[in-house]
Formats: structure tokens, sequence, C-alpha cells
């Protein structure tokens, strides 16, 4: 007698598919139980009527999906799936990207916070100027220094460490503000106010949902200090841009590091482009490598044969 | 009967006199004990006859300490020493600055080496076009990579919590070679070109003694990977400016970040100044404050008045 393994049939809709198939086929643990049955790039290049297992960005499944009848599992390449939110459809298992996006998050974070601290764009001025100029520019350490994190997910711990190790304080806001282990503090999301006050340099990280549309308006901003170095890494909704500018322009706080914006691409004529004090990413803060999003989707693609619970489940009724 | 403390006589000399000064008043622990008889800002103006405790910057004391026939301890600003190391004078007791510079040069290395890991010039340049430009640029991250240390004082090992909080592997490179905790591998100084090969980025922290001069020459630099950022915060004469020179022009590695010089400042003309892969900083990567130096001299001056062994001894037979 012979058992005959299932076999997984595998549609992926990405603009690295091509890549993301590759390193799938790479990392399969059985042989012969994968079948890639489509990798594309657009939705419409996608024949919904296959999709059983769907490996997806969720900007490009957020076409189709509706049309997925036999759909049963969607990984999302993203940690945030905001584009399937509202849906209709949500008769299948949604999972996202974690554990990845940490790693260079904290990367991203600190290029930036060490800029200011250290005062390299000063530097480089000195030396492009003719005569090039030797000079001690002022610099404002870390060390010492409160990093506080809106949000406390898994992005939100893999800075702790590097704060840590550049001997920071680490406060973070949560809905519920309970105590989080590394964190020094956690505030409740109705304490904005005073966790802003108790902040030298501040990282959104909160997730895309309604509570957080607009909650970094006037005050937020106007609550923080001279020195403050904010950081957009979670989402634009989050922001209030006219409150940030404002604040920005009256000195109320050093300069704003926005990787994320309420429309992306940024437009062309929007003021945060030629702000002084406003450095722009274009949403690459933490974007995994095929070879991340991969290994997430075949330790869950071993679970999902197994019948065995998926990690990083997306629920609809929170909304994370 | 009454016990009448004895008072230390401190002389300053340094372009920080006055703030020294000040600090080192604030800090004393004991009412009535301490006379600084002398706080100046230039070899010139100081009284040779009066100096038996002498706080002072060595490039200046440099200049007087072979007239000083009364000079028991000199405590010096900076952690290296360089410049009272070949006078005829050493009969007296030399203390270096030690424990406040690794917390300076922890960002300053990790604030380059996460420039390039982030590609910051690039977003800057996106940002700074016309029109903008929205767009991924490559990086590099730092995860999984090796940092090498040449070096390994208090200053380096400053590096290796902030450098395993990144996930990097540490290794070394010391005269012995003998295995030091923290690093993952330490490499004896005749096994440069090992070290070498193994390491994605470099930091040389070599102190300025004779057996470091010109070290690192054409074959160090021609064992670096492209992808290679090699920082110099050790001394300027460890490098061979020319083999630097050569390297980058060949592409043997991707930049070079330099905060000290064979002279200094670094002459208009060097070419250093003008080369697209070299950044400059004017031997700021660890500038003590006034509070760390004061706080160095308070510790150490207490000890003296108590004839306990002081910290941080330099000794004139190794150099170090």
């Amino acid at each position: 007698m012979s058992t005959q393994s299932p076999t997984l049939n595998v549609s992926i809709l990405s603009e690295d598919a091509n890549a993301l198939a590759e390193e799938i086929a790479n990392a399969w643990p059985t042989p012969n139980t994968l079948h890639i049955c489509q990798a594309v790039t657009t939705s419409e290049q996608i024949n919904p009527d296959e999709v059983e297992v769907l490996l997806a960005a969720p900007n490009l499944a957020a076409k189709v999906i509706d049309q997925c009848s036999g759909l049963k599992w969607c990984q999302s390449t993203w940690a945030g799936n905001a584009p399937l939110l509202n849906l209709d459809k949500s008769d299948y298992i949604l999972t996202g990207v974690k554990g990845v996006f940490g790693k260079l998050m904290r990367e991203y974070v600190f290029a930036y916070l060490l800029q200011y601290a250290r005062n390299i764009p000063a530097f480089a001025h000195n030396q492009n100027h003719q005569p090039p100029i030797w000079e001690e520019s002022p610099r404002a350490p870390l060390t010492g220094k409160t990093l506080g994190i809106l949000g406390a997910g898994s992005i939100a711990q893999a800075l702790i460490p590097v704060a840590k190790s550049f001997e920071m304080k680490v406060i973070g806001l949560t809905r519920s503000g309970q105590a989080i282990e590394g964190f020094d503090n956690v505030y409740a999301a109705t304490d904005l106010l005073k966790f802003t006050q108790k902040v030298d340099h501040v990282v959104n990280l909160m997730p895309d949902t309604p509570a957080t549309t607009g909650v970094l308006d006037q005050a937020f901003f106007e609550a923080l200090k001279p020195h403050s170095v904010f950081i957009n890494a979670g989402r634009g909704s989050a922001i209030v841009d006219d409150a940030l500018l404002n604040a920005l322009d009256s000195g109320q706080l050093r300069a704003a590091v926005l990787d994320v914006f309420t429309q992306e691409p940024l437009p062309e004529q929007h003021p945060f482009w030629s702000h002084p004090k406003v450095v722009i990413t274009a949403h690459t803060a933490a974007v995994s490598s095929p070879e991340d999003v991969a290994g997430v989707f075949v330790t869950n693609a071993t679970r999902y044969m197994a019948n065995e619970p998926l990690l990083y489940q997306f629920d609809f009724n929170k909304g994370y």
C-alpha cells in the first residue's frame, strides 16, 4: 500500500510573483506536494476559478477576491491587510506576514534617529563647502533619552532591544495600556497626551484601523519637544497633515520622517515634499524580501496541510 | 582635636577650562578640599610652578609639561594620550578618560553604518529632485552581517550590544588574539587579512602606537568587499591614505567614513575632502562633554586623596 501525499494548489498574485514562486519552490520541504498553478503580477491575469490557496499582495487581491469562490486561505505578502478589510468577502482564512518586518523597521527607525543625533547633514554640508569646513557640529546623543512607540505589536517589539542597547528608555501606547514586557511603561490610548509629554522621540507603528485615524492631531504635535524627531511608519491616515506642518513651522518638534501617507504615492504638490524639516521615504521602511515572504508562506502551508492552526491570522471583526 | 582635611591644588588647561572648573566644583564631594589654582585655555597662560595636579588636553599639556617640575598626576581629557607619549618627561602618573567615549562612539558608528544600510542619500536625492521621485532605492540590511572591530578596548566593547541588537556577528582584532567575551571571534594582529576576509563592515578603533602605524594598507583594503563600509575612528596614522583612495576608486569597498587623520585639521587640498565615497567628520566621533570629563576627574581625585590607585592609568612603556 502506498499513501499518496496531497498536493497544495497555490496561486500567486504579486509584483514579485516569479521571485516568490522560485523562493517557495526552493524552500518547499516535501517533494511532489506543491503545485503552483498560476503566478501572475496583475489582478487581470488571474483565473479566479483556480484559486484555492492564494499568496497575494492585498491591494491586488482586493480587486479579484470576491470572485474567488473556492478560496480557503489567503496569505498576504504584507503585515497590514487594510485593502481586504472593507470587502464583503470574509469566508476564508487571511494571514499576514510577521516576524520579518521588525528587523527592517529597527534599521529604518534608528538610521533616522541617529542621523539627527549625530547631525549628519551638518557634517555633509561642511564637507561639500568650498573651502571645506573643519568644525564640530552640535550633536544630541540618544543615550538617556526616551523613545515613545505608538503601537506594541511584533514590529514595535523589535525596536526595544536596539533602543536599550543605546541606553534609551522605551514607553509604549496601546489600546488597553496594560504592561508589556520590554516597555518601561505602557499608556492607554486615552492617555495619549500624557504619553507624549514623556517622550523625546516618537515612532508611530499603529495599525490602520478606524480608531487610529487622525489621532495624531494638533494637540499631539504641540505636546512634543523642540528636539523631538517624529517618525511615521504606521499608516498615513493616523496623522493630520496640516497639524504636523503647523507644528514643524512653529518649532514644536525638530523633524518628521514620513514613510506612509494618506495618498500614495505622495502627490507631487503635497507640501511635505519640499518642507525642510520633513524626510520622505517611499513606503519602504519595512519592505520584505521575496525570501522572507516565502519563508512565512512555507511555514504556514506546512501547517495548512497538517490541519494545524495558521500563524498571524487576521481577525475580520477586530480589524487587525 | 580637629583633623584638617588636605586641599587638592588643581590646574586646568583646556579649551573648556571654565566649564570643567564649574562641573568639577559642582561634583566635588567634600567641602573646602578643592582649590582650583588656575583654569586656562592656552599653554602660554599656565604657570608651571603651580602645577601639582593637572587636568589637561594632552595637545596643550605637551607644550608645558616638561616645565612642570612639581607635577604628580595629570588627568588627560582624552582617551588617547599620544601627544604626551614621546616627551622626555614620564615621572608622573598619567590617566585618561574612559567609559564615556563608548556611548558616543556607538552612535557615531551605527549612524553611518545605517545611513548606508538604508541608503539615506538616495531617498534624500529623490525628495530634492524636481519633480520628486517616489521610488524604492536599494537597501542593504545589517541583520546577519559581520562587523569587524580593530581594537578591543572599552570603546570597542560598547559597540557590541548595539551590533548584537541588530543581529550582527562581531569579530575583533587584537595584538594577542585571545578570546574576549562578547566577540564571536578574536584574531591576532598577525592574522589581519584572515580577519578582513570575514568582515562585511569594519571599524578601526586601534590606539595610536608605533605598532599600528600604516597597518591598514593596500592588502587590507583589497581584502574588503564591494559592499563594505570602512570607518576610521581610531587614529589617522593607522591607514595608508593612498591605499584607501585606490581601493575606493577601484570599487574594492563601498565607502570610507573618516573621523581622524594623520594631519588635523585635514588640509584643504587633501583628496579625501572631495572624494564621493568618503565621509569626513572633524575628529568628533567621541567628543566628551565637560560633565563627562569632570566625573572621571572627581572619581580619580577622590582616589588620589585617599592614596588609592587611579583608574585608567597610562603605561609609558606600553604606549597605551
